[in-house]
């Protein structure tokens, strides 16, 4: 009842498949809705990924929503290595392109090297946000925390004191993606402002 | 400033999306790799559908990738409302089904009705197991806990006291699915038996 080898090329596959699994311990900012607790990479993707899916009819552009799904499940992987970068904490994104280009060669190194040219190729297009694809995935990737944030009531933003501003300047990205979502960015943005759980600016505060 | 009104199709996509956050409370009986928490539904789903795009080589028949994809994304979403059903737990599975229906009515009805018709036809095609697609989505949806597991040493089959017969028992949807990776599902078995993580058939410890 000897164990049967396997292939070196699906070895390789399998053991990337077990190594993402820690993408499940790497948490956001963000908190899952009825004020639960944060929300891991894995969860944000996979919730993404069906977003983009059921929201595909309202992007700027025709996409091909295979690609754009895809994009979205494999986006925050070299979290696993750079960790979560706060979409607000001005220290850390300096330094994130340089954690995240050396976590990438790292983990996908583990792939079949035509897998890994693939997923790199998947992940840099996605990072420069050039593509039809890439702009609906930054779309999802800003409205998926966006809308459990505003089902929590603005907690997340309030937490951290977040200006508007701030959060406009994200989200001039989900623009570039779908108008249609981005005017219900818009309007979520200003209800929030109203609530106070918003600042209108910097400036208000200082 | 006031609000724009969201049309009702959009209006109702991002009530479903909303709930479906839900998803991430739904926890299984499979613990992460590196002997962690319990994994919940939405990561198991992730990691099911990135799965599916890498070994996709693998399928017995060509498979359409981004279908299999979508159905992984989306199988486990009734559980919202039935709860997860532990693969030998006997008495819960008498009536999964039934629960599983009455929640795919309650879930998906929250679409607008052609992704409603849409969603739930791709969930029935899963269930049904006859289409390529959905004999590949359920190798990865027996495959994904089972590498967790082997990474674990089998401690989820110790916990629950599962024998081979019954692993081999669920496995066999996995051939149905893929013949290559039920080699390696096979190899694993094996191994555990031989580790005594698995006893060989019920008949043993009664």
């Amino acid at each position: 009842m000897a164990e049967k080898k396997i292939e070196e090329r699906l070895r390789k596959q399998l053991d990337f498949i077990l190594e993402i699994d820690k993408e499940k311990n790497i948490f956001r900012q963000t908190h899952l809705s009825g004020h639960g607790r944060n929300e891991n990479d894995a969860e944000h993707a996979w919730h993404m990924a069906i977003m983009a899916y059921l929201l595909r009819e309202y992007a700027n552009e025709t996409v091909d929503i295979a690609r754009v799904m895809l994009m979205c499940l494999i986006h925050d992987i070299v979290e696993i290595e750079a960790g979560d970068t706060y979409a607000y904490d001005t220290e850390n994104l300096k330094t994130q392109k340089a954690r995240e280009e050396a976590a990438k060669e790292k983990i996908y190194s583990l792939l079949p090297e035509d897998q890994k040219q693939e997923l790199t190729a998947l992940f840099d297009e996605f990072e420069d946000n050039q593509t039809a694809e890439a702009k609906f995935a930054h779309a999802m990737d800003n409205l998926q925390p966006l809308l459990l944030n505003d089902s929590n009531d603005g907690g997340d933003w309030r937490a951290h004191q977040v200006t508007a501003e701030q959060v406009y300047g994200r989200q001039r990205k989900t623009r570039q993606g779908s108008e249609v979502l981005f005017d219900v960015t818009d309007g979520i943005i200003k209800k929030h402002i109203k609530k106070g759980n918003l600042k209108e600016s910097d400036k208000t505060r200082r």
